[in-house]
């Protein structure tokens, strides 16, 4: 999957107006998605943390890439054609300089993502210093990056919706590599194979947890405990295909779920049902998590119900009380509603959808009200 | 493999002899393996950047977790036990309030990795929040937590070394998934499938490409091209076990090798043992990379011929012409030479290497002067 250039050269657009409006000359862009975003450029490489990357938005015109050269024969590829590459790492100036000249290019002010899941993927010291060549601190970008990513296009739906049926292939084999007695290190390792196997180019995110009343967190990574005949197994994987991440999960009663277990699931999953139906263009953020909350409380310990996602396992917006975006179609959700099933023990439900003008479109399968199973002892 | 709390505490103490030589009052961390390096807190849950997490390190003392509540049970399970919490993501105060009130209890003044391969891991906004209440800029660290995590203990050289024995015995089973015919997304998705066979809790990284003459560069995931007969393939993957990653290579001939391949490969081999050879304590970075330039020339575009590796895919110090880091027993080294086999085509030969008061250890079993060989047509 890759989209044409006209889908990038739009996005471009996009921000540019927004941009006009906020009164910004140039936007920086250093992290993985928002640099991709505009792009196109996508590379697992980002696990290096040893080099900065930076995509300049002028007030018009295309982005201009200033880049480690490791990259260059990869952006040659995309539809950017303005790039410029320094030999990275460079102890002495490892790209500050042609940042800089780049940014006197477009004009300031620069803006910088700068708000909630941002971050500046760059040292510190060369932020300042490129601050510094610049005259003066850049300028919060307002949201325009987020906003933009906030509502996907019907390709990166398409996108979206191939992970999610990548996962569910996958969630319905687990009874193949989960059952007591097996340690649930292994059953990661093979439920990332199983992932692989049905599609997936690769798995980026897998946490979960097993227990008889569920788990007391879900971003942990497996320990080697087995699996016990009564135990609640779930599994909560971002997989990846062509650079767009599903993220939901699923719970498995170990044997006969006791009836504990499988009345907590019956509610997460009206839960969603409720969330889905709360979740309509112009409705607020914090209705989708109050339409949740009215059916599993609101004890849970996770600090929302569900978030945006898309090129990133989570993005915004939040379905948490104080969010107040308002919904828009060609939003990409997770519906995530958690219960509290015992001090310091939960369940967790997620299933993913996108906004339409009328009911969302489900591109996770959704679970039935009976919990899924895999064999006891 | 977790480690005790005494290795923890050692190296916060270590920090802190640090720190008050520079005259630092706290370490402020946000980014992943800093923030491991001294809670052990081991997570997948970075992959979603919608929410802050913070480590404080005083000038005496313990650390501080200022984290999102999602996390506190997960850190719970670390050696730290002052761990203060907020239901995040919260789009009015984010954790800064919490964090600078950890910051003025500890003093300042506050140092923050600022240097090269570091980025502070929170929004720019919400930083200089928390600077303004603190009182003015964030001091650079100077180095410190990358110097210390650049000496690896014993404990972290064996968890490299059985990441490293992972993926070697998933390069042995390469002519398992890699033929002529085979196209290249589907090997990468089956080396991933081989590495989780073997033990890898996690597949990070995987990049490589193939061509009759090398590839182009040495980021790019896999296409949907088949392997042709002639052609040689490259596999690089960054394994994980333990949250320890190993960083190595290997080159395959797709049936018999060209003399080119061949020879390009036995150089390249040739050059990881001057490497080998140079990687002495005492030696500066350059002095490896000077080494092995020797062998196969200085003309490649990938900035350097290898780096420090652990925690992260990719650390310092860089083996480049300008690094000057002297290198120390307990450094961990992927020595990476690159050859240039045609215009804008390459080669690229890794190995890892523990450096010693003598010779390195290799932790991965060590190519041979022939190239390895995948069925051809």
């Amino acid at each position: 999957m890759s989209f044409p250039a006209s889908e990038f050269r739009a996005r471009a657009q996009r921000a540019q107006e927004r941009m006009a409006q906020r009164g910004l000359g140039a936007l920086l862009l250093t992290a993985e998605a928002d640099l991709r975003y505009f792009s196109g450029f996508l590379t697992r490489f980002w696990e290096s943390p040893c080099r900065p990357w930076f995509l300049v938005l002028p007030a018009s015109g295309d982005p201009v890439a200033v880049i480690p050269s490791i990259g260059e024969a990869a952006m040659r590829r995309t539809w950017i054609s303005d790039i410029r590459v320094w030999s990275a790492p460079d102890p002495e100036d490892d790209g500050i300089g042609l940042l800089a000249d780049a940014l006197r290019e477009a004009g300031g002010p620069v803006g910088i993502p700068s708000g909630a899941g941002t971050h500046a993927r760059m040292p510190l010291a060369g932020l300042r210093r490129a601050e510094g060549i610049c005259g003066g601190p850049f300028a919060e970008d307002g949201g325009i990056v987020a906003a933009l990513r906030a509502v996907k296009s019907p390709a990166e739906i398409e996108a979206v919706a191939e992970a999610c049926a990548i996962a569910g292939r996958g969630f319905d084999r687990v009874s193949e590599i989960a059952a007591a007695g097996v340690p649930l290190s292994r059953v990661f390792r093979d439920f990332q194979r199983l992932l692989l196997e049905e599609g997936a180019d690769w798995v980026s995110y897998l946490a979960g947890g097993a227990g008889p009343e569920g788990y007391a967190d879900v971003i942990s990574p497996a320990d080697d405990a087995p699996l016990r005949e009564g135990d609640v197994l779930m599994l909560d994987t971002g997989a990846v295909r062509a650079g767009y991440f599903c993220d939901y999960d699923r719970n498995f009663a170990v044997g006969a779920p006791t009836p504990a277990q499988q009345g907590a699931h019956a509610r997460l999953v009206d839960a969603v049902g409720a969330g889905m139906e709360a979740a309509r263009p112009g409705a607020a953020a914090c209705e989708v998590w109050s339409a949740m909350a009215a059916i599993v409380g609101e004890g849970e310990a996770v600090g929302r119900m569900g978030h945006g996602f898309g090129m990133q396992l989570t993005e915004g917006p939040s379905l948490s009380p104080k969010d107040r975006t308002v919904l828009q179609p060609g939003m990409v959700i997770a519906l995530e509603p958690a219960i509290r099933t015992a001090p310091g023990m939960m369940m967790v439900h997620e299933e993913n959808v996108a906004l339409t003008d009328a009911a969302p479109r489900v591109l996770s399968p959704l679970a039935g009200p009976e919990i899924a199973q895999v064999p006891g002892g």
